[in-house]
């Protein structure tokens, strides 16, 4: 009746966040962790929040054994590892929080990652997880390709505004992320000496995790719509939240009201997206797969200003799969997650 | 088949936590909630993480029309309210955490508090909602007093050591609190601008918790014995988090063994408590009603010395209040309340 | 030989970094200080860093005598106050950081303060105290009105692609802002608890900081230039620290040397500006009065993005009116202040 | 009539603060600067806030060339190098902030570090530099050893409690430790994901520290006193800031005023100590060379308890080296040096 998970990449962060949500999911049982250090420790061990796992030891991810046994694998290995290891597995469900299945278009691949996708081929058969905006080609899914926190941010408080032909022109993005957006095993720039009582203005239109946005919200505008995004990113000292705010210019005619609307309209029944009429803030959803959203029209300069603000590591990554997980085992969307951020 | 809840004191951090804890537990639901300012508003647009409760209403605390229809309240009211409100409740069980119940002699609390307790007929008669130390008070009592962060974490960090007979003499305990052990709606000291990259050394010697520490060990020592405790308060720069450690004289031929094997015997089969042979940090326990503890002995000075670390809005307050509540009402004591701590 | 000046507004936090700094000015003594509570104490008791003004008392602000008897006035009113109260000085020199003088046209003032300005006869007839864009107003200068932290680093970001026609359209406007932004005897968002871990989506296209960002350009442009700001602000977790991150339409045929080339003709001998060509952050220039910039140029969306980060308490306020009170009593423009930033 | 300066260690924490002061220090200029990696790099380069150093390139520590031709040679060199390196120096003066040199006993240092010191033969010959308590042998001397942070907080608060006889027995000293105590290039514990929002208790009768205390206390006790501390450190989400409180047990008649009299006795005319009557906080005292410092005595236990705190890169290494030069190159002793922390 339940289902057996392995998880890859469990020293990492978004390793060990679906560790602590799948430890609570009443219908998917973790029976192998994999790492690619702290090899032989217990998962207890390494990480003293997840000490339930007393007896579950971190393995090398190539053992395919112990793999091959999961009904469902969830992937948290780094960009570049994901193409190398995952088309080899043969189980059921395959998620991938790697990013190396995202983008459909090898040529996009190229442009921003500077280096040639090894599996071109797969490009495109991996779903695109992210429910709210294209639930049906998840369920049921096989393969799924979990979106980043920045690409899950900035597309879902965007495309409202493209599907309802509310905003035209460059859509310029600005983000805030915190620390756990960057890797656990890699100290540059995220020491806290650096990083406490700073904010750093971080990657000007470079973030990789721009084209994704494009191509989503291209898909939702049709087929021959041409959408450009100019993302900014900034480091700011939380440790999860990670905000997006978009600002393009409006189309002719649109008012406040239309935007409201929009979001009404394609959020009002979603389970994990909040619309909300005060300031946003990250906190509100930290811990919970939940984004919350606000939607605006500057009149002065007829540009409207949507923010989103989310988990990095639950609905920008763990939280995500988990939902996406539901979708492709044919569980109700919200099993195991919550709604309610651990807040203050 | 599942109980009907008030939360009194719903806008405090401790209430707002019990919302967010009893929105996911499966036996308990809140039919009410009072507060003394924002009234009229929904708990859901105070509390934007508790967007669920977007129907239930804050109302005055004296309504005692829709308190009265509740099995369970749960009350945050502040320190000197809960004494003058809570003993004309009728509810079958009330759970208090205001702490003005915890103390059992009048004269104690005169002297720490400056002023007369305006219902010391009820003193002692509230169970002392500790679960791991006095369970057998607590199973299907009627009113319970939940003790605060500092007593809760000095307690279980000290009464291994005292039942064993393994310290002796004065026991020092330096506490580290986080910024949500004070009041919300009280703004001193808490300013971000104030407490951020800041280390404020508190309260020496004054803290109000200290005689509850001294009178539940004493309790477990035996009626002769007679235990000081000197308690140091530090306010951090975090929000939850509360640490204690505790340092005292070793009963001479006290091995670091013994220490280790009381802390075993008592809590070796809580569920609640991890015993940790790391450093143990508060992040360990966010979010979550688990507390983490080390022991040690420094046999240069031959002093024991032990450290408990929780999350003051769960095990310190609202997820004890749960427990106390679970097993008041014949619950297993572990339902709605997770022990994996949202790390990092 | 030394200046004698009184500090308006010093139970603050600008009228505080006014003290501390003039703590250490070798040409300026502080004899008098005023604040709207705290009245008797001493600055010493009120601000433990400041222990050295042990004999100075926080004197009721309308104690004409004392503050007449000085050569500068430094006033840290609020908004709305200052107006009221500093056209009755007579003093030689007074220095505004209420912003009540930085905008010059009446109809602005209603527009974004939704209230009349109560002495619009003054308006124009205070120099602006941006000295970088404006030193030759300053010098010699007896009214001067300090731009906020918002204005000072947009406007200094903004500038060198106005004055060099680089850029054209709606200027967006990022402000990303610390916690010593509030004011310090307001407790709203600014709560420990509240801010910490937490990004906050603050202000967006409602700044009144705005306008001034654009008189300023438009001064700039000249005449007949139309230039409209549309700016939105997060609240983020540090204290002292605000960044400003610029983008708008390149103009047909801007190169990214282009722009390097504008910021170092126009800041490349000023003491108090830092171009940077790696990723700029706010503790750079921590305790400082230094502004440190970065431009690029995004050609998939052919805008300039251009950042600016600042300490908001030095360049954003009090250092920057020290400076200006430098220039404006013939002094070296640097003397007292530090270009070093306490990092980390 | 200035004096030439290197620091050896110049891309740690302490190195770049010793840098970030002497830029500003009237009579001693830096010429050299060391580092063991980013080697060519200009400073600037490195620390954005200390662009001023846009001409001083970090250097191989063995360039004994330049190094030779100092006045006054300043080392951050991590523990177990300079022990190795700064015998081999011929400069007049040599500072050390390694720890190197600060016990006097062999034994104690292969008792608490757990390996022989190489150059024990010059245990005793480097002045201790704590100029509070031991002034006059740092008067012109050649070779001082700065203590850490830890034990200059722990020293400072117990001191007058030795000196007046006013305390016996163990004395337990809490520690608790902002990052920046950590060194630079190591990223263990203390990355902001792990630390924000994180209290840990770290060090448990372990910290190599201790000694000093004990040493410098007996010192000061007289030739027949034995004393111990038990010292317990925390590590805590601030950057700079280092709290250290001891407590022991009162001498039989020992009245609160008596500990507030040797305080005001042994520290009255210190320029870079504060008695503070209120709770003191490291941020009073951050970027400052001084030290705050508060004293109570807990009646019910009759224990005496001393807090001080000190930011640990100024008067727990770089400020204190720098007060030390002063006093051993005939400058006033404050030169160069501030009391006004940058707070907030």
């Amino acid at each position: 009746m339940s289902f057996k998970a392995a998880v890859l990449g469990a020293s990492e962060y978004a390793g060990a966040e679906l560790l602590r949500l799948l430890a609570v999911h009443p219908e998917i049982d973790v029976t192998v962790a994999t790492a690619g250090n702290e090899l032989g420790q217990t998962v207890g061990n390494v990480f003293p929040h997840l000490s339930r796992y007393s007896d579950l030891d971190l393995e090398e991810v190539d053992a395919a054994g112990s793999v091959a046994s999961c009904d469902v694998v969830f992937s948290a290995l780094p960009t570049g590892v994901g193409m190398r290891m995952l088309p080899h597995l043969d189980n059921d469900v395959v998620i991938d929080l790697s990013g190396d299945f995202c983008l459909h278009d090898a040529n996009d691949f190229v442009f921003w990652h500077g280096t040639r996708h090894l599996r071109s081929d797969q490009l495109g058969s991996w779903a695109y997880g992210l429910p709210e905006l294209f639930r049906e080609s998840i369920v049921g899914a096989k393969r799924i390709a979990i979106p980043g926190p920045f690409a899950t941010a900035a597309t879902l408080a965007i495309a409202p505004l493209v599907k309802h032909k509310l905003i035209h022109g460059v859509v310029s993005v600005n983000v805030l992320a915190g620390a756990s957006t960057l890797r656990r095993t890699s100290a540059t720039n995220g020491g806290f000496a650096e990083l406490n009582d700073n904010v750093i203005v971080d990657k000007v239109a470079i973030d990789e995790q721009t084209p994704e946005v494009e191509m989503a919200l291209m898909w939702l505008a049709g087929a021959d719509a041409h959408i450009t995004v100019s993302m900014i990113s900034h480091l700011v000292p939380v440790v999860r939240g990670v905000s997006a705010t978009a600002s393009a210019l409006a189309t002719p005619g649109t008012s406040v009201e239309d935007c409201a609307q929009a979001y009404e309209a394609d959020y009002g029944d979603e389970p994990f997206v909040i619309v909300w009429s005060n300031p946003v803030g990250t906190k509100m959803v930290r811990g919970a797969n939940t984004v919350a959203m606000q939607v605006t029209l500057d009149g002065r300069a007829n540009q409207v200003i949507a923010s989103c603000v989310l988990d990095n590591l639950m609905k920008g990554s763990a939280g995500q799969a988990i939902q996406c997980a539901n979708l492709a085992l044919g569980l109700p969307e919200i099993t195991g997650l919550t709604v309610e951020g651990v807040y203050p």
